[in-house]
């Protein structure tokens, strides 16, 4: 069966400079569809897996400090009131985190964010909110630019 | 204000048998209350901080390795169908890792755990379903032998 992650990470010269945001050495960063958690990114390993223990040690630990690299330039770019990881794939599984990051002044700030996006589903209101108002070329390009001073300073 | 987490690793000496899996460097691992997810821990950072980014690099990485022998373990011990990863702190803004293996034969597998959780909170009925029918101390006890095994090999 095809994995529609292996299809993003194989064909990612073909996506757009807004979701591209970066290929590390052992993942590809994306900017996600939900940006009323503004930074949202996805994180995909390059090799398909479907649990951590699957990578070899250095995959593994190359591709957590990827998504620690990623977390620190969500965190400078757009100053999160608290930053949520997830490592689910219940339904793609094909290891990806989601880095959400969390405002103070969303009313729900205090639950998963899975509430708020399972009402997208079923309200387009909802679904418009969520998708939210930010320059997502804009947002890439900064979430680029820390990532350079990021990879230069471990480097 | 104090921190109910700071407070767990503080008083890790007094924990039962049963919740208490694992004191690893970094981080201290306990028995969740949701054992229909058959090996849920809680995986609690020794150090208070609230963002993975405030730990040094060191101790992040030792975090993170600590996240993935307890992975292993749980694996080991009731092979589940998929894990789940998820550090969140949206209540209690301490680290903690929560890591809830998935079944195959769980009706509700393709979503978040938290809806059904949220059932939970509602519904004594539900509760009861969710704490699940392990023998938990018997299950505390198979995490940690898999833990010698595991910590033993990467010593």
């Amino acid at each position: 069966m095809a994995c529609p992650f292996c299809d993003k990470v194989a064909n990612r010269d073909q996506l757009t400079a807004e979701e591209h945001v970066w290929t590390f050495p052992h993942s590809v960063a994306l900017l996600g569809p939900w940006q009323f958690y503004a930074g949202y990114c996805v994180l995909i390993a390059r090799q398909h897996a479907t649990e951590l223990s699957q990578l070899s040690d250095s995959a593994r630990q190359g591709y957590l400090n990827e998504m620690c690299l990623l977390a620190r330039a969500i965190e400078a770019v757009t100053h999160p009131h608290k930053l949520n990881y997830e490592l689910l794939g219940n339904q793609v599984p094909h290891l990806h985190w989601h880095l959400f990051p969390r405002s103070a002044d969303d009313p729900d700030r205090l639950r998963p964010v899975w509430f708020a996006l399972e009402r997208a589903d079923q309200d387009p209101a909802e679904r418009q909110r969520l998708q939210g108002r930010v320059a997502r070329l804009d947002l890439s390009a900064q979430l680029r630019r820390q990532l350079q001073t990021l990879n230069a300073a471990t480097s």
